[in-house]
């Protein structure tokens, strides 16, 4: 675990409760004894982080991890310090409800000063059209392209490398790591955090099947409709999400997707809604606000999912589902001949109920 | 819905109709009285069209749409129209036997006003090897790079950052979007599209157990084939098609692969062949010609696929298919609990099996 | 099948096994009096080989082809030799203990020889910070970003429009090809080959509630562990691996992964692992060392597999396994008509249990 900071830049313990956006959030000594003014150089889980480092407990599954963790500081419940055996610990406690959130924003904090020292400006290699309108504070990365009526938000950072298409718009404080592809006309509100090989815009995957062309033969439909992505959006790397047909794909307000997901042509994602990696959603269909979708599921096409409904890794889902809750279907994995003698029997299972009913009926247990 | 051309530029439907690509399709007014002299500005669906866009009918079930809609025109089979019930509706009616073709090339011609518009020629960031061929009316975008021996034929247009590897051919009036790339000696028939991040003639994934290396160690499988791929392809955002072994991996005309495709190494797939996204092929094996993969199937390598096969969606095909059909397995979702419940038994099913033998061995039912 | 070298340039039989990378490797010829001085232009399979290449037999289904075979010579095991029915073939025979091995070692040869005709050098139109370090024989392809504090050793090369982040560091002989993208503090061993799209070192998927945000919201955990990566490793086309939350996500020495490929943030893979394409692995989880998992599997997060775990294509694995052995779980497809009678039944499988057990207990059966 690296110390990020080096000594002479660490704040106090107390300036990094302050200055980390932690407004609304009770974070307070456990102890108004114990000193605050410790340097703090970085962040650490409880087993790594070491004596100028503050770490944190979420899962109370690790509370035994309290009795070894050598950290300058330690976040945690009012319940877990309560918890706490009598003892002498090497650190300080900052009590919260909730620790995973206040180490999300530390980590933050940390991260941030990482950011600020990025280059900033317009790099000379980067080829922007004149028509392209940059507000203050915009920096485009080395062999950037901007193309023409694109617009860049105020504090919007491009690293190198990323395409912004024709009339396409980036809200404000964006951030774009390499190799971003924005196409023509893709709206993207403020704060978005987009990272390396995402492709936004590509076309819907639509054909019409077209005799004059031979048998099988098909006519492209030209996907005319754009993509429109709400604020506070990451889009992890390598994923897709395409244009639509004649309206335009949304992603609503705070929606955050993991690395190789394909969002297809027409899909709707309600507001902070997470998808985990490598998920694919056919095209039209429309999903809730707050949902989850695990690893590797896929919806088909022209589904609607309600609000709060959260899909497990690997499922898919073929059918729409009106009421929240939590849906599965995934083939329990075995030892390889367990499962081929099982699997043998599963394509035979409504011939088994049938033999099932038969004995039934001869029983009188039906 | 974004109306899409400026009211002077928009075409009369008369116009419309003859210089989209309709040759061979019957397309003509339901009543000869209305006038074709409207302009049409744009395209939509039925329910968001205005009233200088054309629309059209092509699912029967949105029948009922057609009493609300506001468009100019409406493209409909007469079997549609006849059952229109009388009143005095907005659009004029333009009969075809085959409207979602005709909306096809619509669509197509109003994108192609938008590419008429892109920049030509070869831009100066370009860096394109002495002895690569540019056949006429090729143009390259900003910051591309193209290598010794490639050849791009005449009026393909190339996105910025694309790279053409060394001997790579692209056919005539290909379109590759911004970061395609082409390894080395990838062979790529006319009329290609390309979408952005996608990747032809990577290594496949070959390795010969190398016990010189230690146990486990691999030696790599140079992978000296090519990839070469048909007339009228189309390539969806970061797929992959990775060159064969020693022969090469092919694609033939009018194949259609969507997003985040994984094409491995000595793959054949036939004409017309429909991939959609996130499917992935083994290496090694053949698909017929006019087959549709459903998003997320996976097939596993050295299988043999007939013509006109169709895979659902989320399905494994794990042996080879000699009959065209439809074929699936996909386990079915439920709601959590339910699904454990099931899914419990599931691996019990041979010893289930064995039990209802048993019984109908006793009851004599067998 | 194209004969890869002229004439003039093509290596004696003799002078190829001895220049291949063959030591330790058992291979004689058949017959001493078989000349070895005949040239090999290229390599072949059994069924394509002419009559200037070299082919091999690994697979002994194919002894067959033996009997067609053109080439110039083919490498078997003494066992196929012997098996071999008196005749006379057009070829010489290579014994060795293991053909598939010598096999590759040939296709790295002849692949050599094309990459050693690569450009070298520093392209001018690269970007290299002042504080990276570049050393001895080190090629940087057109439009390279190389950032601040990168170091590249000897001899590595970077296809065009690859990024190296601040800090990251590549070993030495490594090959990126186009297109490759390393974030800031990913460490990447000797000899790895990186292809086209792979992006490593993306933020990690990590999120925590923030009611602050209203219901749903989520803060970004920002991710500031790195990548480390292990010598001899490859990594395909569009493969992510992100970067850990705290600490590093790891790949050991020899690991192999295929294209489209997710490794969550904190993954730690064994050294010798293979994986086939479109593998997702979820964070947290551990996979031991000369593991296989096969194409479109999948791993939960947070699990623990130990060495010589093998996964078949399309498995979930949810759950630790400590077991060496093969791991399966995959339904089995059908054609559709028949699925859907299976799958209804896949539904009540609990229900059918206690039916059973009902009619066992009227039967006396149990």
């Amino acid at each position: 675990m690296p110390v990020l900071l080096a000594p002479e830049q660490a704040p106090t313990l107390h300036e990094l409760l302050a200055e980390a956006n932690t407004v609304g959030l009770d974070c307070k000594p456990a102890d108004t004894s114990s000193s605050f003014a410790i340097r703090i150089r970085g962040l650490g889980s409880l087993l790594s982080a070491g004596q100028d480092e503050i770490s944190f407990l979420s899962n109370p599954r690790l509370h035994d991890q309290l009795l070894q963790c050598q950290a300058a500081a330690v976040i945690m419940t009012e319940e877990a310090y309560r918890a706490l055996p009598q003892g002498d610990y090497p650190y300080r406690v900052v009590l919260c409800s909730q620790p995973y959130l206040l180490y999300a924003l530390l980590a933050q904090w940390f991260d941030q000063h990482r950011l600020e020292r990025l280059e900033h400006g317009i790099h000379p290699s980067a080829i922007i059209a004149d028509s392209a309108v940059l507000e203050e504070g915009v920096s485009v990365g080395p062999h950037c392209v901007v193309e023409a009526g694109a617009r860049l938000g105020a504090g919007t950072r491009l690293g190198p490398m990323c395409v912004v298409g024709a009339n396409s718009v980036l809200g404000r404080d964006c951030l774009l790591h390499a190799r971003v592809t924005l196409y023509h006309g893709v709206i993207v509100g403020d704060r978005a955090i987009l990272h390396s090989g995402c492709v936004l815009g590509a076309d819907g995957f639509g054909f019409a099947p077209d005799p004059r062309q031979g048998t099988g033969g098909w006519a492209k439909i030209a996907q005319i409709g754009g993509v429109v992505i709400g604020d506070d959006v990451e889009i992890g790397a390598n994923t897709t999400v395409d244009r639509g047909a004649l309206e335009n794909t949304t992603l609503g307000n705070g929606v955050k997707l993991d690395n190789q997901i394909m969002v297809a042509h027409n899909v709707q994602v309600g507001d902070h809604t997470a998808m985990a990696a490598c998920v694919g959603i056919a095209g039209s269909t429309t999903i809730g606000k707050r949902c989850t979708i695990g690893g590797a599921a896929m919806l088909s096409g022209h589904l609607t999912l309600a609000d709060d409904v959260h899909v497990s890794g690997g499922t898919a889902i073929t059918s729409s589902i009106s009421k929240p809750g939590r849906y599965t279907g995934v083939y329990p994995y075995a030892e390889h001949t367990d499962w081929q003698h099982n699997a043998a029997v599963l394509t035979q299972l409504a011939q088994l109920r049938r033999r099932l009913k038969a004995l039934e009926k001869t029983s009188g247990n039906r």
